[in-house]
C-alpha cells in the first residue's frame, strides 16, 4: 500500500511543469491508488442508478403494475444546495492539505534545528581528553538519529532498528527499542551526553534550546498523528455525498433517462475523488518523503562533520598567511 | 452527552481511509449525537412543507373558498441568493475550524513545553540535600499536575480532584481547589518551587521561560473558551436559514408538489447539519481528547524521569571505557 | 448603543449548543441591533420594488400612455454576476472576522504579558527596604493598570478615571490623564519604576522584555482602530449591493410579478445583514468583552499576589519537614 | 493622484458603521478615483456590447446582405465557466489583500519596535558626560527618523529633506541624502551611536536586537514592494475577464437583444471594479496612511521623552516619601 | 525558457496600475509563455469537439447508418459539478500560491538576517591584528556569498562559480564547488571564520544565533523544492480537467451545435490557463527575481561596509565637539 515517496529535485520539476503531464496523469488513472480506492463506492452508486434507471424504463413501458411510480424529482432543490456541497467538499480537502503543510512544516523546522544543532556541537564543543571526544562524536549520533527515530514513530510498520544499525551502537539501540517513547528517549541521550560535556553555563543553554525544538517537533508530529479532522466534520461530507448520489439518478431522470448512469458515474467519479484526496492526505506522514528527507539530513551532517576540519585548517592557515605577509608593512590600503 | 474522545494511532487511521468508511458512516447516522441534535429543526421544517404542501392541494382541489390564493413564487431570487447562503455556512464552519485549530495548537504547545519543563529540571537541577531532592521532585509533580488542572479548567464537568489524587498530595490539592484560578494557582507552586531551589540565574530564567508557554496556554484557552464567534455573526447564519427553509415549500411548489416534502427535508437536514457541526466545534475542547493527551503527557515524562538515571549511567559507564581503552594508544584513526 | 459583552462561560457554550438557539434567534431578531440598522435600506428597497412594480403594472393595464415602457430584462446577466457578488461579501465579511480574530490574539497577549509581568515581579524582586517595598507594590498594580487603560484608549466613551480610581493614587491618575497617550504613560511608569528596583541586569532584561509585548500590544490595537479595510473594498461591495438591489425588480419582473416586493425584501435583508454584519465587526474592540478581561485579569492577579505568601511558606514548610524527617535516614527507597 | 490618507479614530468609525453609508458611497462614486480609472475599459467594452447589437439588429431587419450571421450563441458554456471567473477575481483580490495586510503588520511592527527601542534606550543608557548626554538625544531622534526615512524610501514621490529637516542636523540629513540606500544609513546611525555609548554587553545586545527588527521591516517593505503578485495571476485575470467581455453581447443577445448594452456596462463595471480594487490594494503603501503613522510616531516618542523625568521625580518622590514615612514603624499591615 | 524577472520599482507600479493594463496583457497573449505552453491541451481539446461535431453532423444528415446514435446529454449533472470544479481549480492555484508567498517570505528573511549579520559583524568585531583584519573582511564577503549559493542551490542551470568570482577568493570557491551541499559548505566557512575570531562568549551567541536564520532558509527553500503539492491533488485537477473537456461537446450539443467549437476552446483556454499558473508558480523559485535580490543584498552589504568608516568619524567627530564645546559652561539647558 505504502509507494515510496522522493523528494522532488529540478528534473522532476521540469517534468511536472511539461505540457505533457496531462497526458501522462490521465493514462495512469488506471494504476493509481487513490483511483483504484475509489471502485467500491463509484462502482456501488453506478450500479445503483441502473437499478433506478431500469425500473423506470419498466414502469415507463408498462412492465409492472400501474401503482408502481416513476422515480423522478425536480432538480431546483439540488441545484440550490450544489454549491453547499461543492464548498464543504473542497473546505475539507483544503483542511486535510492545511494538514499536510503543518506536517511540512513541522519536518522542515526538525531537520534545520538537527543540522543546526549538530554544526552548533561542532563548533562550540571543544574537547580535551578521549572521552570528551567520543561523547561528542556520539552526541553527534544521537542527533543525526533523532529524525530517524521521531520519522519511525509516526510512520505505520518501520522498523527503527534497521534505520539505525549504522549508526548507533547496539547497546544505545537496544536502550531505545526498550522504551515506550523513542524519540523522548533519544532527546534523553541527548540531553545527558550534554551534561557529559564540561561546558559554560550559556553555551549549554543555547545547546539546549535546540532539543526544545525538538521537542516541539515531536508535539506537532504527535498531535498531527493523534487529532484528525473533527469527525463529524468528516461524517458530514461522507452522508452528504452518499445521500447525494443515492437520489441524483432519481433528480436526472427527467432530463437525462439512461444517461444517468454515466453522468452518476462521473459525479461519483469526481466527488468522491475529491474526498478521497483530503481523507488521504489528512494524516501527512505516509505522504512525506520522509525516509529521503532523513538520509539526506543524516547525510548532509555528515558531510559537514569530514569538511569541518579542512574548512577549519583552510582559514587558519590563510589567517597565518596574511598575518606574516603584511605584519611589517603595515596595515594594506583597501 | 460528552462521549470520550482517543487520540488517533495508527490502527484508527487504517480504517479511517479504508474505502468502507462510507457504508459504516451511513449507518452510523441514526446512532449520531449530531444527527440526533437536528432532530427538531428538519422536523419542524419538513412538517412546515408538509402543511404548505397540504394548504396549496386544497386550494388545488378547491376544498378552501376562492380568495385563498396557492402559495408558490418564482425560484429565482433563490437561485441568485443560493451561493451567498452556501458560502455563509461554509466560512462559519471554517471559522469553527479554525478554533478547533487554534484549541489543538494551544494545547500541542502547552504539552510540549510541560515536557520540556520536566526534562529542563532533571536536565539542570542539581539537588545536594534531601529537602532540594524533595523539591525537585514535586516540582515534576506539579509540571505534570498542570495540564491537567488546566484541562479540567476547560471542560465542563470535571473532576479535578479525582485526577490529581495519585499525582500530588492531599494538603497541595486542597489549596489548589480552594483557589478561584486553579491553573495559575498550579503555576504559583511551580514558580514558588524554583524560587526554593538554589539556582544560578541564567538556568533560573531558562526555567520560568517555560512558566510563560504555560501562562500563553491559560490565555489561549481562555480565550478561546470566553470569546465565541461574534455573535452577531452566528445569528446571521441561523436566522438566514431558518427564513430560507419556512420559504423554500413556497418557491419549490411549481417545480415539485408534494415532492417539496423530501426536498425540504433533505434541504434542512444538509445545511442544518453543517450549521451544527460549525456549532459544535466552536468550542473546541471537548472535540479534543484532552484526558488522553493529559495522561500520555503524564506517561511520557514519568518514563522519562524513570529512566534519565539508567541513561546517564549508561553514558557515563562508555565514556569511561572509552578513556581508559585508548588512552594508551592516543586517539584513534576514525 | 454599546452593549455590555460578557465572557462565555461553560454555561453559555450550553445554552450556545441548544438545539432551541434557532427559536431563540429567530424570535429576537426584532430586537436586534443588527436587524434594526437595516431597516433603511431594506425599506428603501423595498418601497423601490413596490415603485417599480406598480409602474409596470399601470403600463401592463394601460393607465399609462403607450409609449412608457415595461421595465424588464433577461435575468441572465444577473445569474452570471451573482456568484461574484456573493464571493465579494462574504470575502469581505471574512477580512472583517481576521480582524476581530486579530483583535482577540492582540487581547489574549496582552492579559497573558500582564499576568506573567506580575508573576515575575512577584517571583524575581526581592525588596529590602521599606520604600522598595512599595515601589513593588505599586509596580504590580502599575501592571494591572495597563489593560484597563489599553482598554479605554481603543474604546469610544470609556472613563479611565473611574476604572482606575481604586487601583492606583490619586496623582499617578492626574498624571495619566494629562498625558495625551494614557497606556504609553503607564508604560513610563512601569518602566521608571523597574528603573527604582536594585536588580540585576538579567533579571531587568527579563522584566522589560515583557514591556516590549505591551508596546506590540498597543501597535496591534492602534493599527487595528486606526486602519480599517481599504476604503476602495468596503466602498465597492456597498456599492455592488446598492446597484444589484436597485436593477433587482426590473430583472425578476418578468419571473415574479408582484413578489418582486417580499423577494426584493428578502434579498436585500439577507445581503444587507451580511454586510452590516461585516462592518460591525470591522472595529473589533466594541465586540469583545473587553470589560470584563480586564476585570477578570485584575481578580486573578491579585489574588496570584495574596496566595503567593500563603504556597511560599507551605513549600518551605514542607521542605523543611523532609530535611528533618529523613536526614538521618539517608536517601528514601523512591 | 495620491490622496493623503488619514488614521481612523473613534468618530469616523461611527460614521463608517452609520447606516447613511450607502447614501455616501452612492453619491461618491462619481468623484471616486477607482470608478474614474475604470472608465476607459468599461465604455469600451458598452461600446463594443452596442456595435454587436447594431450589428445583430441589423442583420435581423435584413439591412446586411443575406450571408451575415446574427452573432448568437448559447449561455450555457458561460453559466459552467462563471463560477470559475467569479473566484478567479475575487481571489485575486484576496491575495491583494493579504499583501495590504502584510504591509500593514510591517509597519505596526516597526513603529512598535522604534518605540520601544526609544523607551529602552531612555530606560537602560545612563549618561554621565556632556558628549555622551547628546549622542543619547541624538541616537533617539536617530531612532524616530527611521520610520520618516523608511516610509519615504516606500512611497512614490515623496521628500525625505522636507519631513526629516527639524529632526536630524543638516550634516546628517546630508550625509543619509547621499546613500543609495536610505534606511540602511540610518541604521548605520544609529548602530554606530550605539558603539560610542559606553555600555555593558547585555544592554548593548538588547539594543541591538531592535535594529533587528528595523532590518526586518526594511526586507519585508522591500519584498512587497519589489516582488508583485505573478505576473502570470494578474494577467490572467485580466485576459480572462477581456475575453469574456468581449464575447458577452453574443452570449447574451438571445435573452436580452438590446438590453445587452446596459447589461455589458453592469457586467464590465462590476467585474473590472473587483480587479480594479485587487490592482489598487497590490501595492499597499500608498494606501495606508503612513504619513499620519509616522507624525503620530514621532510625537508619542517625543512626548514620552518629556515625560520621564516627571515620572522619575514623582516615582523617587513617592519612594522617599514611604521609606521615611514609615521606617521606624517597621513593615505596615497590608 | 527561463525569463529572467526583475524587482519592481516604483515606476513599475505606476505602469503595473494604469488603465492601459489591458490592453497590454491582451495584446501580450500571443508572446506569453504561459499561453504558449496551453496550445498543445487546447488544441487538442477543441480539435477533438470539432470532431464530435463532424461526428453529430454526419448522424444529423443521415451521412452514416442508421445504428449510429447522436452524442448528446443533458447539461444538468455538469451544472450540478461544476462549482466544485471551479473551487477545486482555483483553491489549487491558491494552493501553489501560498508556496510563492512561503518562497517570498523565506528569502526575505534570509536577505535580512544576511544584512543584519553584516551590520553585526561590522558593529561588534574589533580586529587588532592584521589577520582579524583580514578574517572579518573575509567573514563579511561569506556572508555576502550565502545568498548567492542558496540562490544557485535553488534555482535550476544556475552557475555559481561566476556568481562568485569576484566575491571570493579562488581556493574557497574551489572548495565550495567540490562541496555536495554548497550552501551548508559556505555556512561553514561563516561558522569557522567567527571560530577564529577571539570574540567574548554573548557576542559569539548572538552572531551564531544569525547562522540558525540561515539554516532555517535552506530547510524552508530545500522544502519548498523537495515537497510539491501532493501529487493526488494535482492529477485529480488535471484529470477531472481533461475528464470534463472529452465530455463538455456532447454535454454542448444540444444548446450549441457547432458553436460547440469555439466554446470548447474558451472554456479550455481559460481553465487549462488557471491550472498552467497554478503549476507554474507551485516551484516559487523561477518566479523570484532572485538574481536581482542577491545582486541589491550585495551592493548595500558593500555599500554599508564603505560607510560605516564615514558615519563613525562623523559621530566621533560630533561628540567631541560637543562635549568640548559646553564642558566648561555645563549642561546645556534644553
Amino acid at each position: 500500500m505504502q509507494k515510496n515517496r522522493t523528494l522532488y529535485n529540478h528534473t522532476n520539476w521540469v517534468t511536472h511543469r511539461s505540457s505533457l503531464r496531462h497526458v501522462r496523469h490521465f493514462f495512469s488513472s488506471f494504476s493509481s491508488r487513490v483511483i483504484l480506492s475509489l471502485v467500491p463506492p463509484v462502482l456501488f452508486f453506478t450500479s445503483f442508478a441502473a437499478v433506478i434507471a431500469a425500473y423506470n424504463s419498466a414502469v415507463w413501458f408498462h412492465y409492472l403494475p400501474e401503482f408502481f411510480p416513476v422515480l423522478r424529482a425536480s432538480s431546483l432543490p439540488y441545484q440550490l444546495t450544489a454549491p453547499a456541497l461543492a464548498l464543504l467538499l473542497v473546505f475539507r480537502t483544503e483542511a486535510s492539505y492545511s494538514r499536510f503543510v503543518e506536517g511540512k512544516k513541522a519536518w522542515t523546522a526538525v531537520i534545520a534545528a538537527a543540522s543546526d544543532f549538530a554544526r552548533l556541537v561542532m563548533a562550540t564543543v571543544d574537547v580535551s581528553g578521549k572521552g570528551d571526544f567520543q561523547v561528542k562524536k556520539e552526541l553527534l549520533n544521537y542527533i543525526i538519529a533523532f529524525p530517524i527515530v521521531l520519522k519511525c514513530h509516526v510512520l505505520y510498520g518501520s522498523d527503527v532498528e534497521r534505520d539505525l544499525q549504522h549508526l548507533l551502537e547496539v547497546d544505545d539501540i537496544a536502550l531505545i527499542m526498550k522504551s515506550n517513547h523513542r524519540p523522548r528517549c533519544t532527546i534523553e541521550f541527548i540531553s545527558q551526553s550534554i551534561r557529559l560535556l564540561k561546558l559554560e553555563d550559556s553555551r549549554r543553554s543555547i545547546l539546549e534550546s535546540k532539543i526544545t525544538c525538538f521537542h516541539e517537533g515531536i508535539g506537532l508530529c504527535e498531535q498531527l498523528l493523534g487529532i484528525p479532522i473533527p469527525l463529524s466534520y468528516t461524517r458530514l461530507t461522507s452522508r452528504f455525498l452518499v445521500l447525494w448520489h443515492l437520489t441524483l439518478p432519481i433528480i436526472l431522470w427527467d432530463d437525462c433517462h439512461w444517461i444517468v448512469v454515466p453522468a452518476t458515474f462521473i459525479s461519483a467519479a469526481s466527488l468522491f475523488c475529491i474526498e478521497e484526496v483530503g481523507v488521504l492526505i489528512e494524516d501527512p506522514f505516509p505522504m512525506l518523503a520522509l525516509n529521503d528527507l532523513c538520509q539526506k539530513a543524516q547525510k548532509d551532517i555528515q558531510e559537514a562533520i569530514a569538511t569541518e576540519n579542512v574548512i577549519h585548517a583552510h582559514l587558519v592557515a590563510k589567517r597565518n598567511y596574511h598575518s606574516k605577509e603584511h605584519s611589517p608593512n603595515g596595515w594594506p590600503s583597501s
